[in-house]
């Protein structure tokens, strides 16, 4: 390996076109000239820090890795002398100054009771952008909502007498003990939340017993999360293909050999979602001069989910599923499933798991919730005399945000249930400190649910408990009547007389 | 033919009243004093011009030929000496410049991410009562909004692990190529929203590879739109049968020659609905001096549907369709077809499709929707074990606002949805390019649906890919208590705290 | 009869308390001290009138000869001499004149489209205990408003290509033509909406050809209804049932003499419905100096329904059945029927027909809506091989405000469908011409849907034009999670940019 | 027993540190120091009284022997000098005093015409903390009003024609005369809404002869309770059943010998439940410097709920009964029944009934509503061919606002209905005489719905008076479509014009 000479601040400005258009990542400086056209995030983004420091902007969306890894290495033109780079001061808007004064003004901790407070406060202290591209989901965000309001056809047929001084919810997933029937599943670019990305995921995972999933599309490095693990801390890693399967077998094996316990290749997404909030908050940055001596037709469309996705197989099939296990021993669970008959495929061709998900509603509006298709599968695996299925496990994921849902999945046959944007929500707000506060509220849902079911441990968490028989019906309301309604005058309660000035009534009287 | 005297507009101008009316037309002066009682719109609207130029007002709802089609001969005077006619200043009311102003400030049309996009720039930028005659449906547009809802009670079961690198959604319509199983369905009086009208339609189908239905009320001439087709480019025709025969007879056969595929007759329509939303717009207008000197009880009542329909025959009945079948060769499709035994004995009759349609919700409330149609029809004719019928397809429209509406159609049996409104929205907001900005939105949307389902080709949209078991369940939720719910105080969220002046909170903290 | 002297204000004024109360109605004076306690609407209302003239207040809620039957002769002082009374001035308060105003203002006759109208119309210029007594409802109005949602959950399936030149939506009811299938039927206190009271029924059911049910507690009395038809106009009589059978007994006989067609003894109402929009209405009402001399607990709670209903039979029962066929050659039929077996049980008493009613809304509430008991009683009916039922006829009311409404009861088997409310808010709108509007209305929708329906006359009208498989079905929707849709941000549409100031934005953009 | 000597205030005060922290109580001081950390509530709110009175603030959370009976003999340090206690004059906050305001204006009794009235009027004037307490349920709050919900999903099947010139809806609970088939329920700590606690309702339910439940939890001492009882009154106790089993024996023996007619054990709450609404009000409170001093990390999260409940037994199970049955003859009954199977049990084991209740939706979401466990336990009861069950009853609780609510549970079986925060809202916001007005309103509905059904007595409210069949539907509408419902453009009525200034429209036109 040559040494490259050392360049300064002035000649990369130089080049800030599209003609000749360097820029500088972690010090270093990268000709991306002949990239510009291939940048899977459009060419826009990237000229406008053409001849400029481009690393902020580039840290959250993108693994460390990845300049050095798509460009040839001839672009490395060499390392930038730190000297000669002058300090930006970046100028605060009026929003983002607004943005910090809400954050300075987070509630305690202590103040969020439960998950939904996080997600509360997130959306409030959390960038515009990051904010949508968390929450985002596809097209009309039916299946997203619909993932939530799934649990609530879900009815409790709780039992009582039972002593329930010990409760005991641990559980183990693939072999791994885990404190809670849950783990922390794969969401990508973490660092949009807070600088330490993933790494709040890690610790508080560690802290209370529970397993990460790790995401191919992490902010951090794999190994940086690998690292940050206590000993004897399982992981898991979630798998996106990539077209190159050279470089998927090194990743993999690469995994196997940090320890990871298993393998979850997602398989409901060959091509990344339109997500329509995020696509749309592209359009509010009007972007520089340079850009705009580009090309005019710039395609502005593109939300943080496709720039990071190119890579992706949307050839992956059945077939490669044989070769996955010729080139790990992990457990190899498909993430994605949503029929019956593709559980028993899976089955059938000896994986360990799927995770019946529809990839937190971001991909096909209308897919069904994985709680409804758990029904679905489970009835059907009984139907065949194929329930419990040895050596295999279900999960669950999407819509999760109380204690009663897991328990409702458990109940109802799946090993574990998947929950990722409230820990999201919890470390862009509070860091890993609200990863934790998050899992201590579960611990505490957990233990008073456990003991309102009657129920001991998770094996007393039986099928009975559950009254499902209204969870397939999506009823469609008949569109109202605007006249009729808009005729019909409420009726009123009793109300306070002669108030004064300044006891305005707090209640609606 | 004999050559008429050209006349000045100061002749013309003499005879503005009940007793003695004439207008100006395209450059030509007619007597239309014995005609006011039968002008399907109603005398008031055209002694509003009396003794002036009417084409302004004219052009939108009328077929151009429709004045030297209804008036005798003797009533034509001759043309209009174009010296002579003053420039009226139209005189621009607030709220017109108002809603120029919002026409001028359109989002660029690559903020457009959806079909929605464009019906909410079209009801900000169209006049109101152009929004009104498009928008507009039968009795408490209930029907309407239930066409778009029913899709919401579908979902899918979508397959993963399918080579999904290339995928194909060209269909063919009754033997004609369309890059997408959906047609531009026949909506009249495209002038309304566009100059230009249904060639807009023409045009952007032709870009893309769709099929238009011309419709029988056009704003443009049969042949004008004919004309505007790229060689080779086909297109159906919609049919309003005319109470004389045998000007539906030369129509038709004319149609014919200029190598219409397809007639589409309707036949949910034996008089036009009563729209509501359209009848409400005229009253605003107060109208002039003129028409108060006429009749007292002038029918303010009527709303465009009605201005423009009076020759549809409601006498037509099943008797008639061995009469078409003897007056041309084109494929026969019933449209607005609503019931499985009008669907078998539209087979029966030699057919060579139906629609399944409720004519977009503008004729009787409370009709199914179309997609709810479909499944009973299906259904019954696989019971029959007539399924598949050949040499006959079955298409359903009204609702579709995405690709996974039309996707939903094809599983259950279509072999392609016509989609309306969003078009009329999208060249009235943007004009041709709009028509073909939507159309590049279902390409990519269908391209992405296509691979979530896991489907290569439309043949692969199986049955078995939807849900239906909610589709026909309209239950009626319990009307609410008031009392009760005013009473319930919410549970409230974590909240900021010290929040000071000028941060106010973006979230709802 | 002896003739008695005439009196004078002066007179009069003297008894103006609890210890001696002398009014004035319609110029006679009548002592009412001893009846104060009995009085149905209590003491207090009357001794608001104490040595006064009480005839305003008297007249809308009192049959003209409720005095003269009630009060013993004795009590019946003579006549007042009419130069002694003093004119009162009556104060108009700030909200009277506001109403008046908007009844000045009232919307153009032509512009109520629908029957939707008149009532916003009427709430907007009815005095507010005017509105209140009408359009209140039992409890918490449940039943009210589920009487017009029932009828959304019934879908229609027309049938197409029957040639509907030709219409005809007459039909018979009790033997009497009726243009229309449906009735005016009995609602009480007609002049609380407009002097004329019931009369505007009358007539303008006499214009329209419709039948018009005459109340027991009409505002004017039988005769004067009676009066006011024309010759051969058909009518039929309501029935409140007296405890003093007596009185019932010659009101029936008298009704008979004037030619009534048909008795519809009401059997949901042993006792008048608490109905607390109605009752609140009453403690707006300060009252007088003489009032808080009398008992401190007077009975404010009383609405208008009990004070004028105390005369009600509670003890009616199937036994009285005979004895009302002993005493009437005109049909039978019981109003407020609610079951199957009930309908049954009237059939085999003798019966001419129920009435399928709920008294619309006014009594139970979570009494279910006439259209779904039609469905048990007609299914019933059918199981029991008893379906039709020679000489009987059953009728639905409540809840009707479209044409389609009223056709979705025929094709399930009713012979003519009630309408009360609607009318009553169209004479107290608009007097006789309102109720010939919406007449007028109604003949417009029904020619329309009866063609698009595929009907030519009501005999067409058949069960398999309607889809009732949702109507039974109340489902409840859960409660719905407050936190999750506080959190949940709605998806926006693209929106305008850079409005100036004054082009405000008429869509949601 | 020794006497204590008399202390100051000076002495007390010296103690208000975490060090050394006395309080007075009731004219007694107390040490507390090393009760702190075991403190149910916290030591946080201890130590706000540290060295000084905290009689108010432990009064109405308290049992009044609550600390005599948990501090040992020696903390128990005397008597305090009254004279030497300087009376706080405590400071009104603007909220307080607007709240005064309110309460002062509370409207008449007599305007209250439902239950629905008195928690509005309550919320309007009770001190936060302490609506909040007494409103709050568990999570989501989704059960609590799925409580009152699930009656809307039940309808009436009245029958006609009845004679129900007398009505009678007296019944006997565990052989106690009741003249309403429902019981005031047991809900804890009276005073916070009102001084007088829970004699309010034993007085309010001596005037109207309906028994009152008494709680553990009474803010009221048991013996207080039964003392203000009218010689012969009835009344029930709950029970929550103490870790120390001979504590809760001597309860239940003296709760026998004072003569209680029945012991309703709770088994739906081995803990309290975590009630949001409940745990957020505490962080108002910011706290003195005291606290300040003490564990940086007081846990502030805990609801009143949790402060007074530690005592209660988790272990408690079906292995208890037979001793229960041991220590009293007073039939009992499990409160908190929710499934036929634990019914069953009960019925096995010799109890004399159950309530199907989920605590008011205090304890499990998502548990189902007592109503609708109704009809699962009738049915699989009379499938067993158990029904009914002789010296057994079945009682439901939860939800209850009208009395038609109640003869539904009546018509399906069971023997009553337990009442609780209606009584609670009752007479917080008007003492006792809310109580009696609140029984009154109840009378005036049984007397109207038993006519209104046709039933003489409760003996004739059957089951085929009720349709049950959408009961156990918790459908789940789709969620809706934003884009598409915010560009649906609603339908308007007809318009009032040229309205003048202060004319401003009443209704919505």
């Amino acid at each position: 390996m040559t040494t490259l000479k050392q360049l300064t601040a002035q000649d990369v400005e130089k080049h800030a076109s599209r003609d000749s258009c360097w820029i500088i990542i972690h010090g270093n400086v990268y000709d991306v000239t002949e990239f510009l056209d291939d940048h899977p995030g459009g060419s826009k983004i990237i000229l406008k820090y053409a001849g400029k420091d481009a690393t902020e902007e580039y840290d959250p969306i993108h693994p460390p890795n990845a300049i050095t890894t798509h460009l040839p290495k001839e672009k490395h033109l060499g390392p930038i002398d730190p000297n000669t780079v002058r300090k930006v001061v970046k100028e605060i808007t009026v929003e983002e100054k607004a943005r910090l004064e809400r954050f300075k003004n987070r509630p305690p901790l202590s103040e969020c009771l439960n998950l939904h407070d996080f997600e509360a406060v997130a959306q409030a202290v959390m960038p515009d952008k990051a904010w949508a591209y968390y929450s985002s989901a596809a097209d009309d965000e039916i299946t997203n909502r619909e993932n939530h309001t799934a649990y609530h056809r879900i009815w409790f047929r709780p039992r009582i007498l039972v002593d329930v001084t010990k409760v005991d919810w641990s559980t183990t997933i693939l072999g791994q003990k885990s404190k809670m029937p849950l783990y922390i599943t794969a969401t990508a670019l973490g660092k949009l939340g807070h600088p330490d990305g993933e790494l709040n995921l890690t610790r508080g995972a560690a802290k209370h017993g529970v397993i990460q999933m790790i995401p191919t599309l992490a902010s951090c490095s794999f190994d940086e999360i690998v690292d940050a693990a206590q000993p004897g801390q399982p992981q898991f890693l979630q798998l996106y293909v990539n077209k190159d399967r050279e470089i998927t077998k090194r990743y993999v094996q690469h995994a196997e050999k940090r320890g990871i316990k298993g393998l979850f290749i997602t398989v409901d997404a060959p091509q990344l979602g339109r997500r329509e909030k995020d696509m749309r908050m592209k359009f509010e940055d009007e972007g520089s001069e340079v850009q705009r001596q580009g090309s005019g037709v710039v395609d502005r469309s593109q939300g943080a989910a496709r720039a990071i996705s190119s890579f992706i197989d949307p050839g992956i099939c059945w077939d490669d599923i044989p070769w996955f296990k010729s080139i790990t021993k992990m457990p190899i669970i498909l993430k994605g499933v949503q029929t019956w008959e593709d559980t028993v495929k899976a089955i059938d061709m000896g994986c360990q798991g799927v995770v019946l998900s529809n990839h937190g509603g971001r991909q096909l509006d209308f897919a069904r919730s994985g709680i409804e298709v758990l029904v679905e599968v489970v009835d059907k695996l009984k139907e065949l005399g194929r329930w419990p299925v040895p050596n295999f496990e279900i999960y669950v994921d999407g819509g999760v945000r109380r204690a009663t849902d897991v328990l409702k999945a458990i109940a109802l046959g799946a090993t574990a249930v998947g929950v990722g944007r409230p820990f999201l929500y919890a470390f862009s707000a509070y860091g890993q400190d609200g990863v934790e506060h998050a899992l201590e509220i579960l611990h505490n849902e957990f233990e008073m649910n456990m003991r309102l079911l009657g129920a001991r441990n998770l094996k007393e968490i039986v099928p009975e408990m559950v009254d499902t028989s209204s969870l397939r019906s999506h009823s469609g309301s008949v569109p109202d009547d605007r006249l009729y309604n808009v005729n019909y005058q409420s009726l009123k309660l009793a109300s306070l007389r002669n108030i004064q000035e300044g006891a305005v009534a707090k209640s609606k009287l």
